[in-house]
């Protein structure tokens, strides 16, 4: 029998944290975070071809990042830095290394694609104001950390939980975040002196945006469309479809789809 | 000179999708949604204590799959699976490949840390109502993928970002989550008869709870503190400190910090 560990009976009602009152005059309703969240999450992009040349405030880059910094980490290691590069000689020898990468990329595909995949934007590097390398020290807090001792590629996925944070907390504050993967990690190092222990796990670049489309840029070009999500999702083993084995949630899902595919207008602000 | 793509007029407002309100009448303010996106953030906890038996609606369930489906993933590839598990025997042979890889882990840790490891709860397994195994399809629209061509690890990571949007939509939905590092991914593979070319990511317990720790369990149980972000954030290259390069963002990083490590205190609600 596992020992049970309680919850203190202060912390046992299940509320928010609102840095944004002061003394808890307007506490956070659940239903204002369900809304919140879910309209940040499903209104979310990769930014490539819309950065404004605003600045983004001091103010805003730090909210960013410490929404990073609470991501959750394997054994709570925090095995994140974040370099913030306003550099344009910088961010022109990271495009540089980009186009490299990118000629390298367009002959790996079959050619009756390689048309198309010469024509996406896929990077923001100059044209945003702002760029963030997110990087994963993998010696923090030496050598043996909970949780890493299965799989010791858990440190990056708690990086990666950082980046998703910053991601959904800028577009929560108008912000576009696009992540340029096609890099030489090798580059990377060099460019922004990175340690040996200390790997690179995303380029992004961020700033004031033009708008968002409505829809994935790839699905909107016509590259890949969005999978129904029904068809992914399998109950206790890998191939055995919840439509036949549960289906009250092959419906709920199914519902779930409709409402985010053909989302209410809106109108919004900044 | 690089084509730029303009984004359709009617894209332009940067207005968010609500998936609770039909025909746009409350459209979503960045108010609000900043307000609960950082509100879910902060308060979002690792759990493995607190889960009670109640179960999990399918509505909650499908809104949280349907948040993760909607995660940015490279090349648009979406290379998650959800495998959804309800079933005692098949919990069972997981929770006996934890105890194995714990009994394991445990032995490589100091011997001073031996006794607090032994004793620390790092999993939910039976205790939850429901586990997810998110997984990695590396096959998925063939061999080649837009921005997989650097980093080979692109499509793990994108599996990650939907981990996060799960977490963080189970969070604003009043759910506990944790993440179960410490397991044998070729257990995994055999108890989920998984396809070779597919690859367990994030083994999750999911489920009602008690309560939410106000700290992360680690930090409480004074395993590891959490780390000063303004140590963490570096400007232009490694090691370049941004309180001297950058004071505007070192005094805002600073303020947030005491935003979120002293809290307004809340009073809700499920």
């Amino acid at each position: 029998m596992e020992e049970k560990r309680d919850i203190p009976k202060d912390c046992a009602q299940g509320g928010f944290i609102d840095i944004f009152k002061e003394g808890g005059h307007d506490a956070l309703t659940q239903e204002h975070v369900k809304r919140g969240l879910y309209g940040a999450i499903f209104s979310r992009r990769d930014v490539r071809g819309q950065f404004t040349k605003e600045l983004v405030g001091e103010d805003v880059i730090a909210r960013v990042l410490l929404a990073a910094h609470h991501a959750p980490s394997v054994g709570f290691m925090q095995p994140w830095n974040f370099i913030v590069i306003r550099s344009e000689e910088l961010r022109k020898a990271i495009k540089e290394s980009f186009t490299r990468a990118n000629d390298a990329a367009c002959t790996m595909f079959h050619p009756d694609k390689r048309g198309l995949y010469a024509n996406l934007k896929l990077e923001g590097i100059m044209e945003s104001p702002l760029n963030i390398c997110v990087t994963c020290d993998k010696t923090r807090f030496g050598p043996v950390v909970i949780g890493r001792t299965s799989n010791p590629a858990m440190d990056e996925y708690s990086v990666v939980c950082a980046v998703e944070n910053l991601w959904l907390a800028a577009r929560s504050e108008g912000l576009g975040v696009g992540w340029v993967s096609i890099l030489d990690n090798m580059d990377l190092k060099s460019i922004l002196a990175l340690p040996d222990s200390v790997e690179p796990i995303a380029y992004l670049c961020i700033g004031h945006v033009s708008g968002f489309f409505p829809n994935p840029e790839l699905e909107i070009v016509g590259w890949l469309k969005r999978l129904e999500l029904d068809g992914l999702v399998y109950t206790e083993k890998w191939g055995n479809g919840c439509e036949q084995a549960w289906p009250e949630l092959y419906q709920q899902i199914r519902k779930g789809m409709q409402r985010v595919s053909s989302p209410a207008p809106t109108t919004e602000v900044r």
